[in-house]
């Protein structure tokens, strides 16, 4: 295959925000143009989304968004893998660039949320999950992590206090990114020890509390990729698409012989990794998808960053701290910079770009070469993960 | 890039069906899969689907449909390009096989529609409409249609009976395809000219008449595409993917400078000719996107079949009838065959999968060797079209 680059990158700030869905992924992809600088045609324009449908009423986003741009006659089609739509969307950019066909893409990935309640956006998620074996009893994404978390603590010792690390390392990363949605300081005492603690940090589904699941956000996320012919234009260090790895699960978690295995997790990062002929050892920087705090450490083992089991403790020595041996989600994570669904995939790649080309600021990895980002669809059952270089 | 190849394909039959959309995708796949008759893995899945939110109150359907079949951890997502969702995801396929990295994928389109209301269905659909600009107005695609078959019966001199004759030609095509939706000849009598054939054939949006509009069905069909190095394996004819060309147009049809126009369905026709080094006059066969009569006349125009104006004059005297120098629509079209939006575009390639295959059975087109598809997004803001051969 064609090497395939990232040379713009772009997003809005996440949030509660003014605009409609197409007025986001606008933002978004205007930012990614002008940050790449190409004059380059953009050829094939790709759209992550899980709900314009069922949140916005609204299809055919693509060819809106192509409309809004005056790409046209640019291709645009809809990529959604739910959660992980936007891993999803680089993955089939990266399809289109290294066939030959395609030599700029747009890649913009979006999610309006807010526009709905908090219920409904709930409901919305949950619609991933399998309709004759999960839906239909009520099970959400929370209740699914609830499960998850509750057999990970006890088999591997993980207490309350390691799930509220992950909540206030997140946050405190999230702080020195101008881009997240939360912007709050949060501390050990104030949402677990303290009395009035379960008043700031009520239970969603025990033994997950409300700083242990992302926020419902608006948001959108851009990427400019091109192939190794137009990457060689540009005077900034472009940055390479090593690794995609993506593999899918079984559809009910309940169906899995150990309910604590991410499968698709480990297949997907193996794959990635395989690809860009790097193992875990090598990644200087990675964004997981820490839509629950139990997520981001079970996911730290599963991709091959700690052994089994050991992930809290590694995050317990604050190795996965900013200033630790492996940072791990510097943005802030789903956790604080918040989860606009369609877009979150890509913005864990712009926060690498940014990384690699040592523009992140307050919150720069020093020196990062190659980044990792871990894209988590469904409860699990479709994963997509990227490894980048510097070049 | 790499060639592709189909190697399987099949469908359900169109209509008003029992079972949920995953079953309709599943029956779909399943017949494919065996028509393929290969051991090599699925490594990718590509699901065509516009409505499973909006009408069906689902996401994922990628990852479940793996689920159902026991593929993981085949990689899976969602395709939506309206109407033409079909041939996107055909030509997402399409690149990752070209890309080197995939050698066997599974592309499935499908909708469930009959669910709801006529009038769901309708309001469904017009989401694709600019939101701004048509969709708050309460225009619907046939009211798009209408307007745009009135300007054009008036510049070219299409008459009444010249829609009715598309209608007419594939409903008779239709009776010979046993997957077809609407199985029912009908006559110009019937439909136009006798005193009671306003209330067989009454007024949907004038000039438009209920037999000028595609039915609301429910539906999937699906293919295996491979590598070349996969194809070689089997016995049977593989069809080559020689041409594939997707373009798109202004969202609101107002801001087109000549609203007869289908600029999208030209750049994209010319595209998928130029890349198969082939021209209009080298098919066989071909397969319209004829959600209105009016369409399958303005699109035989655009892609080059006949002369601008000179389409209906080509319908009348039966060249696009079976047995006539070019049949369109021999599977009986949008219009007889049916419109489950998210699988029309991958019928149409089953159809001329079939048809290149001589497999037609009583609509096959003697000899045939080269078929075209044009699957038409939006109100022609978003096309996508096809040129395979017999290898």
């Amino acid at each position: 295959m064609r090497d395939v680059f990232i040379v713009g990158c772009g997003m809005t700030r996440f949030g509660r925000l003014e605009g409609d869905l197409l007025d986001l992924l606008e933002q978004a992809a205007v930012s990614a143009i002008a940050d790449a600088g190409i004059e380059d045609k953009i050829e094939s324009v790709f759209v992550a989304n899980m709900g314009a449908g069922i949140l916005n009423h609204l299809s055919g986003i693509g060819s809106a968004l192509v409309d809004r741009l005056s790409l046209y006659p640019a291709t645009a089609e809809v990529i959604e893998n739910g959660p992980a739509s936007g891993g999803s969307a680089v993955k089939v950019a990266c399809f289109a660039i290294a066939s030959g066909l395609v030599d700029v893409a747009l890649v913009v990935g979006g999610e309006k949320m807010r526009d709905v309640t908090g219920w409904e956006a709930t409901d919305f998620v949950a619609t991933l999950t399998h309709p004759q074996a999960e839906y239909i009893y009520g099970v959400t994404l929370p209740a699914l992590a609830a499960m998850f978390a509750r057999l990970y603590m006890e088999r591997y010792g993980v207490s309350h206090e390691h799930l509220a690390m992950v909540a206030i390392k997140n946050h405190e990363n999230a702080l020195k990114n101008p881009y997240a949605h939360v912007q709050q300081r949060i501390t050990m005492d104030g949402i677990l020890h303290r009395p009035e603690a379960i008043m700031n940090n009520p239970p969603v589904a025990e033994p997950l509390r409300l700083y242990d699941c992302c926020p419902v956000s608006d948001g959108a996320a851009a990427l400019v990729l091109v192939s190794e012919k137009v990457a060689r234009k540009i005077r900034r260090s472009a940055i390479r698409i090593a690794g995609i790895g993506q593999a899918t699960d079984t559809h009910a978690v309940h169906e899995r012989e150990d309910p604590t295995e991410l499968r698709a997790v480990r297949l997907a990062a193996g794959k990635a990794f395989a690809m860009a002929g790097l193992k875990p050892a090598d990644i200087d920087v990675a964004e997981l998808h820490d839509a629950f705090t139990i997520l981001e450490i079970a996911q730290s083992e599963e991709v091959g960053f700690f052994e089994r089991g050991r992930g809290h403790i590694a995050l317990e020595r604050g190795e996965t701290s900013l200033g630790g041996r492996l940072p791990i989600n510097p943005s802030g994570g789903l956790k604080a910079r918040g989860h606009p669904v369609g877009a979150t995939g890509v913005a864990q790649l712009v926060e690498l770009t940014w990384q690699l080309r040592g523009e992140a600021e307050d919150r720069q990895v020093n020196g990062a070469r190659v980044g990792f980002s871990c894209n988590f669809g469904g409860f699990g059952n479709n994963v997509v993960c990227f490894v980048v270089c510097k070049e």
